[in-house]
């Protein structure tokens, strides 16, 4: 049995669903059966996005420092619950063997196993335009479909104007449009590709074939610390 | 600012809680303005209900190991989210000087500054039986009044046969006369001295004057790390 250290803080309201899915996951009857998890909420992490499409602050550094904060207090598996945070995932292991899991390839790995071919992406413009999820597909051969202009401005919209915001009367018309050409472009199921969007299926009532990396990720880290799914 | 930390694990899902409760009530626009927030979900901390009543392993030996490991990677201010383990509050302290906060010290801290001088006490039995909000009321001048027999009964079936099984259609018309009971007994207002107790106000669509000691404490947690409530 393994602990998990969890890097944090990006943000922190992610970090929390994260948590509560390893969680609500582990076959546990009691609170001695459930994973020993370490959680560093790092809020001092610069903006991934920023950093990436704008040449703002480098976060690398104090992910660094999590990560040793997580080592040091006894981490044996560490995994991280941002998707824009993976862009550094490589660099972040270059002075730590820790054993870690890869958000993006593990929703991949998943894709695959499950025989999907072509998936669709919804995530932050960030996400999309630094192109980590593009290398992850490429890498497990499976064919990725964006949404374009308006209708990228439109999964924007509601990952700000409506998540974000907290508005829960927000009209999802255009971002449906949207995942509706996804699916037109062949796509066989959704990757929701920011944190946001599990929230958005449930405060939207929306309904389509999609897949959560954030519970795709804590169900392998439940596997990694050598527990069993309920 | 200073760091938070959280001794965790006791249990798992109450320790998400109080997590989500301290991020949700931060006041902050962004991710940099949360705080920083170290979580031991220390899952190897032996029951403490069995430790209390009935000679179980004692569990303070791995709560002192919870409170180092997050001192070390660098926690200010240290809290624990579990009622029951307050009983151990005092001499988990003997070791270590950081700053920490009583859940049950604030509660009553709280009700005193709202002027309430009768209040009762929903919890389970281990935590009633040990005498701890008992000991927290008097400390502070309050008066508290406990369900007795069959209606503390009713208080624990809400608890184990209701929330913890997961039942959402559980018969809450015997714990709803036990409340009566505290309020006719003269409580001005009732604590939910079991952290499935608020999940059991919403499950069952509950209502009645009551504090909740987590949201209290992840509060007073906010202001003790110098940052402000939403």
């Amino acid at each position: 049995m393994k602990k998990l250290g969890i890097i944090g803080g990006m943000g922190p309201l992610a970090t929390c669903d994260l948590f509560r899915k390893v969680v609500e996951n582990t076959a546990a009857d009691s609170d001695r059966e459930h994973i020993h998890i370490i959680i560093d909420n790092n809020s001092a992490i610069p903006d991934r996005t920023a950093a990436i499409l704008r040449g703002g602050e480098n976060p690398l550094p104090k992910m660094k420092e999590s990560l040793s904060r997580l080592t040091e207090a006894g981490a044996e598996v560490v995994i991280m619950g941002c998707n824009t945070a993976h862009f550094f995932y490589d660099s972040l292991g270059e002075d730590c063997q820790v054993e870690r899991l890869n958000m993006l390839y593990e929703t991949m790995a998943y894709l695959k196993s499950n025989g999907i071919k072509k998936a669709g992406l919804l995530a932050s413009s960030g996400t999309v335009e630094s192109g980590i999820y593009a290398r992850a597909a490429e890498k497990y051969g499976i064919e990725l479909v964006c949404p374009v202009g308006i209708e990228q401005d439109a999964v924007m919209g509601v990952i700000y104007d409506g998540v974000k915001a907290g508005k829960a009367d927000y009209d999802t018309a255009e971002f449906c449009k949207a995942v509706n050409t996804l699916f037109s472009k062949g796509a066989e199921t959704l990757i929701l590709g920011c944190t946001e969007l599990p929230l958005a299926m449930d405060m939207y009532s929306l309904s389509f074939p999609a897949v959560d990396p954030t519970l795709i990720l804590a169900k392998a880290a439940i596997i990694a610390c050598g527990y069993k799914l309920k």
